[in-house]
């Protein structure tokens, strides 16, 4: 029974999703490690460094569910080494061929490896999730391209802008994120086989082979030059990941502010019999907004972690390599919890339209206060303008007047300015500027991208 | 089958102890809730908001090994609620009492108060292990009051001292923690039981009562005010958890430094059968300091996460306590692996005193440099010896020449001081200062704080 | 010309106050190492280590005044030792006396208490600011005891308070930090004297006499055994600064949110002259808050810092000890950014008492319905009681009816309560439960707190 | 005077560079922002929304040089408004074209844009500084290609390595760097230039093309869509120096370890004159390894700051970009302090040869153990090899016995070969692999880096 947030049954759905955890439970570190193995003595194998039948029965061997994962753990923990049980298991299941196991490895090859290939199917989900979760923001820009509603600096209300134009930076943003997923691939899936410092000493002289072809057989790359002293291809991972939950943690809480009861704007997706409170009957609580958010903080504890574990000693130690088992599974499952949120939220979110326009009346005009200072610009230049909107929007705010009667009782305005005019002026519609242009040059961005790819 | 480092069977212990982890598992955590549900119906009982006899009966269903985890799982995931399932579990198991079950309670109540019960629980075992920990330093400083070895500083040999004298400073920092410990305790151990917002509306006039009766019934104290919003009491504890990891783990540092086989002057604890290297027949890791050493990084970064659930938003939100839900267990685990690592390292240490005397002459005698200043100068004068001494040590240091012999050889030095008294100044020995009467005051110290505690 | 925004003419005083500053600067840091090496050099000329009379010489020399900072610094940069240029100028400045300075101690004996120094006057600022933000909330609380507003979880409408209750909550929580601070005092306040690795060996057999006397000039306790490796009394510094830094940025957080434009109900002292925006004549923005909010992470990191500082080798080394020249002025300083943004906007708030009342009926009664259902219950039973009104609750939400109105076009409801009760129901004023009186009993145990100071 | 570490005169320099910090002061600040605002104006001018010569006016009075910085400071301070002091000098400064001064912009436009330009300049002498440290690993790598070492994993003795190959996993981690830093420019160096809510409104039709005509000016790319609520360019910045920070952090804990009294490979650069301590002469302290090393936690802080900067609430709040206000400049400062140190360490190193060969020596033959295991493994079959090394490897280890000498006394071993042959098998020179042709693999990527550069 699970003792961490991330394996309660209880609430670890909150945290990750199941198919994530399922790449980092033991089962999948034991499959991973024998998949290594089998790679190695196939590899060897072909470069006649061991017989090839050993090592067709090795890989043969190599199959977690041969093995009872209790009894390979109590061996290690005998043995007080995390890999010997595993390599013992497999001697074992090898039969005669279990002499040539591990042959010239050291366990830092294993594990290095296993750790990277999980990586690799961990980056495969998080992929698969960015590019869905494009797809809908594009389609949520493009169906709220036009729907305006409040800009807020600072919490305040500012100028009007569109929401289509909020899920655009949004989308623009995850391009970015796709982006640099795609370059890192091929600098971060790289293995190590190289022996206890690295050398291939104990390979003798075909060491580089034997690296090379075992990598070909996991798909991956192999190194200039052996990585046990120089971690930092996870912590890239790891920066990645925290840019990515960095958008969508941004994403949660602007979601679960535009929530709130006294704004109102937007609701997540609520489904029949769901409870919001236990004494509240009526609340429906931004549940999974708020998932969504908090799941950010826990990430960047984890890549903090992970560059730490950039700090190895010597040739290697395990007092920085721990930080990479305890980081690598917990930035993958918080990250999976993320985006299968975000995919969820995105495809059932209720756009409030009659609320976005209800509060862009709420200052009564003043939000329109820029627009009015360029309009009077014109005729009373731009520092004079100012001079006088601010001194009415003062006025208004101060006096709780509407920004348009104030301005229409305005003698100077008033002999330039017709009261139509002035109406137009405060139309929060006509003052989005480049708004829905910029939406679609966004998409067109992402349908390049997409071009790109195919 | 867990996911996270802490519960995967086959590595879970080198990141907290069984015992530890048997508190923050499912299991645990339900029956807390069921332990606040049924001292709020007993408190309750008694008041007479409800009635006694249904207060005894869901008392009575208050028993997690009642009930099947996946089925109250599987409820609330349906509801979308993380405590519904198990308050309908309890209701129903509760027969016509079941009526007032969570009576005027809201969840965060349940969910605060069981968490507070778990801190609770885990503080015990922290505490006891603390103590452990003191009575195994106190011993070890007492047998190594006189065991010279030589001081470092930037890694450097500078000064002789003793491994007694090293180990009290460690004592030392502990009794600090077990003050810590002590002082914080009423101030954490404090429930909520005070409804939606903390103003005991649902409970009637009775409301400060209830509370008040609940909490004594759960061996907790009742704040002045509810603290759904007042985060501190969490960070509190992983403040002093913080700092007794930054020791422990700083002793598992120095530990692998001298472990080091350049210097080799304190072993780990290793057992028959033990494997060091899968390919290194002879070689002996220092698996268990660098456990111990790696541990702390990990609640650091947890505590950084309670920290920062201080933010709570309004009366209270989900994103900061998520991280509660995290960084407790973590910071709990993580510390009882290393307290139960420091505890067997410090009961089965070996200490190499041949290789303590061995180092102490690895310099000729340099280190022994500012003593000859200090002798020095009762004839030179502190600034004549200071020169004199660099430029004859600098010679010792770049020639590779003995320093007594340096020494001997210079005129002004010999025509005062003759080779018996030279050599004398070069015993380490005779320079550890304050060295034993320091470890007798933190001897002294911890006798003082024990009285206090009996 | 600083670079680090600290340090920043235009913007620094954004994250901490001149008085503060001015304790961490070039001048303060160098008279705290005069301080030190004075009360050393008196200490010694009292017990005869060195004469008195150029203890006393020395003393009159120890003046940061007296020096050139510049050339101070310069020298140290040749010399490539952080407080040699220091030592050699008030040697020189000693005149005779000079071969007396320093005598026996070892670097760090001096950078260690000269910044224990450091810690004390931060602390005594702190600790003052505390004291005043108490006396500021208290006014609060007790002036808006019965202000009632709505309460918010998770960003939604949930029941009544009053600003009064959520102020007291903050109250009770700076009684906790004034404790803390009170309580660590004597923990804290502790320097350093005692050579090379911490023995005394350069004093002789007086050496721990040295360092009592050392200490009790600069007012500072002496510790039972040197702490040059052990560094937690800096990290609990930063313990208490992360719980007091975390409420601070957590009202700030509160207030920028109750003074959203949607919001309203707060409003940050404004003064004459000040812009809000360049561009948006009437917009006040809620900087004060959002700056009390701002510096809480960077404490939060700089804490870590401090944590990760605790990890020294050996008797020490110089990669832990920088973290502590850079987190602790920064702790200090952000610090005492944040005490004065809350001081000045406690004292400057406006609470808008009509913006809360029209919050209030936002939801068109739907906030009291847990109410209601405790009041159907008598009647209904709970189980039915909460059925009935999580289904008139939905009517009224989702069709947008009053809730008062649902309420009383149910039958079963009419039948036995008028519409008069119902309306009295639906009074916030009348569901506030016992909001008044833990104010009340928070003041009481701020007036205790007050006694226990006198 | 500054208060920060940073900032500090006496120690200001073990944190950074003056040519850094000159990038992020007072002066450079406003001069980023005068730049921002002359593109603007020129941008404005060629497009005719303000009159061309008022934008040569405006472009010929961004120059900091023709202000006063405290009065700007003391404007902004009263304005409360930390721009408005610059833009109101620079209106005043540009006569009657005043009036066209920051016309349309927002504050955020110029804020962002300016600091953008800053981290350009950073990143400008980071990239430099990477270069020169790759030629000097390069060098390094090829100078000790065949300077055998013992190989340390967890700090115990493991199998013969080179310095060049360890040098050389430096170089190729750098490399991996350069190409990091050179794949991120395009999308990080982006100005903001798109007015309060980033829609262009206050431009009118032309925003885009003011925006894109003013980051032309500046060097500069225009973003798809505005960035003030997307701020994860900054936070790749982090990444990428979090990377750099790391790999140059642990050669400086790496260098320190091996200089080590009790290993002495490594010395690092001493300058005469220079204070090892102030009390022990002979001493010479790892004080730019130390310092390497000590700046990687404050950089993996601010980075995190930086992480949590994109958090930031709606169109853009001031909580969040004050991260990017103290992370930025922090970041950049550190790492110049570290890459400056490294150049001058890798730069002036010296490796005792004759030290690495004694270290060799230290385990009596037993690093061997692997190499003989694999050389009986032939006659023996690799089980039973394992097991015989494994007990005479203990066997030597625990009497102390030279490898050597026990296995040339093994009967079963002595019947087979000679003492000549096990001589030459315990030879570390015969055991380093492939590793001089891994060197030669890492300084061809090298090679092939540069040309791709050309």
């Amino acid at each position: 029974m699970g003792s961490h947030a991330i394996d309660l049954i209880t609430i670890g759905n909150n945290f990750g999703t199941a198919e994530m955890r399922a790449l980092w439970d033991d089962k999948a570190r034991i499959q991973k490690h024998l998949d290594t193995e089998a790679a190695l003595a196939l590899a060897e194998g072909k470069l006649g460094l061991i017989p090839q039948e050993a090592a067709e029965k090795i890989a043969a061997a190599a199959d977690v569910n041969l093995y009872n994962i209790e009894d390979i753990a109590a061996e290690s923990a005998r043995l007080r080494h995390s890999l010997m049980g595993t390599i013992n298991a497999l001697e074992r299941q090898s039969g005669d061929a279990g002499e040539y196991v591990h042959f010239g490895a050291t366990t830092q090859d294993i594990v290095d490896t296993g750790m990277m290939l999980q990586v690799k199917d961990a980056y495969a989900i998080i992929e698969r999730d960015v590019h869905i979760i494009m797809e809908e923001l594009a389609s949520l820009a493009k169906a709220h391209q036009d729907t305006v509603m409040i800009g807020r600096t600072h919490g305040m209300h500012a100028l009007p802008t569109t929401f289509g134009f909020k899920v655009a930076v949004w989308l623009d943003e995850f391009i970015r994120h796709a982006e640099r997923l795609a370059e890192s691939k091929a600098r971060i899936f790289v293995g190590n086989m190289n022996g206890a410092v690295g050398t291939y000493a104990s390979f003798g002289p075909k060491g580089a082979e034997v690296e090379t072809e075992t990598m070909a057989h996991l798909g991956l790359n192999t190194a200039n030059i052996g990585w046990q002293s120089a971690r930092d291809r996870f912590s890239e991972f790891g920066n990645i990941v925290a840019l990515i939950s960095g958008t969508a943690g941004k994403i949660g809480n602007e979601f679960y502010n535009l929530m709130r009861t006294d704004i109102g704007e937007i609701e997540e997706p609520f489904t029949e019999g769901e409870i919001g409170s236990s004494t509240m009957p009526h609340k429906r609580n931004p549940a999974l907004f708020e998932g969504l958010a908090s799941l950010t903080p826990p990430v960047l504890k984890a890549v903090s972690l992970l560059h730490e574990s950039m700090g190895t000693e010597h040739e290697r130690d395990a007092m920085h390599w721990r930080q990479e088992w305890v980081a690598l599974p917990e930035i993958s499952i918080y990250i999976s919890g993320q985006l299968s949120i975000l995919k969820n939220v995105l495809d059932g979110l209720t756009v409030r339209k009659d609320r976005m326009a209800a509060n862009l009346d709420r200052q009564a005009g003043l939000i329109m206060s820029e627009k009015v200072m360029f309009e009077l610009s014109d005729s009373l230049g731009k520092q004079t303008a100012h001079a006088k909107v601010y001194k009415l929007a003062m006025t208004s705010f101060e006096q709780g007047l509407n920004f348009g009667d104030v301005l229409k009782a305005d003698p100077e305005i008033a002999a330039n300015h017709s009261d139509a005019e002035i109406d137009q002026w405060l139309n929060p519609s006509e003052y989005t500027g480049l708004a829905h242009e910029k939406v679609d040059q966004v998409l067109n961005a992402y349908a390049t991208y997409l071009q790109g790819e195919a």
